[in-house]
């Protein structure tokens, strides 16, 4: 759902696994939004106007009515889900998916992100290439983390599926594309599935053609 | 306050801000807690009895009596703090201190607390220190992004002082030992003294010796 005279605005870049945390959220909540495209590969999150709004200069960052924001996909995602079902109401099974979403940002996105960002938008023969091995051995250790949590757990969000288990699911699903090899994991690979099996998923939006033909050409990582 | 019976011990390693964020919020909530020293550079993250409370092998984490644990310093911030003024009771500010803690665990410990820990526990020739020019440029721009919030507002978590600040205070104050020069942001040394002068406040422990030996013979960064 999008509409220009939605209550929230939010701006975000479509092929962004912290961008789509939230558009995945919003639909499956069924809230109205506006979704204002940046692209931050060229420099929409630089202008003087996004600065002004968000001087860490990243997205995505959402919009009220009033002109208030607020960064930070993993608060984005706890404010939206507050007293709905993405968020547990007990106390201490909340702390638990805040520590999973302060590890995705921490242990998971700086490792499967920046290891799939670096293979799909950077030339063949970036520098940043070097710097795959050690991606690919970090995050192979955040999903091994994951991988031993869903042998006993069926959701990282709590008893339920929920805000946690959006923010692993952004960059998990497409950790292929970082180089990582996913079949190590069957318990990562039937998580997956049962999150695309949630009431309103959608899915990410796919990269264009120079992204994935770079991520056919990369190396293995 | 420490003590073995008390119903919450904190696993945690002294010098680390990541585990005094968790000291500092516990002694100015008045909480009795015990503290376990871990000493992560000696491997004690990585014991067989450690991963299995841990499977992720980082400190603090904080144990409950009947042996329930929560990792991840912020999200252990945000359940200590859960009802108590150190977290505001409006839902939209909640959302801004932890935008605060997210963009602290993303844009400002990987580079701020990194460049200290290279440069004081790290050989003077280790190769590691050729990343400092890049820490460095990271934590410039999160501290200048911290500097330009406080030219408006005198704290992160909201109105009143809380764990945002907590959150941040943890490795700002000890910047220089990064090779940071916080004289460039009045506003920032400012808060860090409200920080120091808020009701219960305890400093941080001091590295040993071998340590700050390191950090005076280093290079500026
Ligand atoms: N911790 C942030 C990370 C956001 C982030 O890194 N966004 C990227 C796109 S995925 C971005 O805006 N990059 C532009 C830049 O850093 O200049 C969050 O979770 O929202
Ligand atoms: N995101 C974690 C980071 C914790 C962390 O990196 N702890 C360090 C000490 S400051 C550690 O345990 N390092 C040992 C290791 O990584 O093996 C948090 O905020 O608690």
């Amino acid at each position: 759902m999008s509409s220009p005279r939605a209550p929230l605005t939010v701006y975000g870049m479509s092929t962004s696994g912290n961008c789509y945390k939230v558009r995945l959220l919003l639909e499956q909540l069924g809230t109205r939004y506006a979704w204002q495209e940046i692209d931050s590969a060229n420099g929409q999150t630089r202008t003087a106007d996004y600065l002004a709004k968000n001087p860490n200069g990243k997205v995505p960052m959402v919009e009220r009515d009033d002109g208030r924001v607020l960064v930070e996909s993993n608060a984005i995602l706890h404010w939206l889900a507050e007293g709905t079902p993405f968020l547990p109401a007990d106390a201490w099974q909340r702390a638990q998916a805040l520590s999973w979403m302060f590890f995705e940002q921490y242990s998971h996105e700086p490792y499967v992100a920046v290891a799939r960002f670096i293979r799909g938008w950077t030339p063949l023969d970036s520098p940043r290439r070097a710097d795959l091995p050690r991606l690919r051995e970090r995050g192979d250790a955040a999903l091994a983390v994951m991988a031993q949590h869903l042998d006993q757990h069926a959701w990282f969000t709590g008893p339920d599926y929920g805000i946690a288990d959006i923010a692993l699911y952004a960059y998990t699903h497409c950790a292929a594309d970082g180089g990582f090899d996913l079949g190590r994991w069957p318990s990562l690979q039937d998580w997956l599935r049962r999150v695309q099996a949630t009431a309103g998923f959608v899915p990410m939006v796919q990269a264009g053609e120079d992204v994935r033909a770079r991520l056919a050409a990369a190396e293995p990582a």
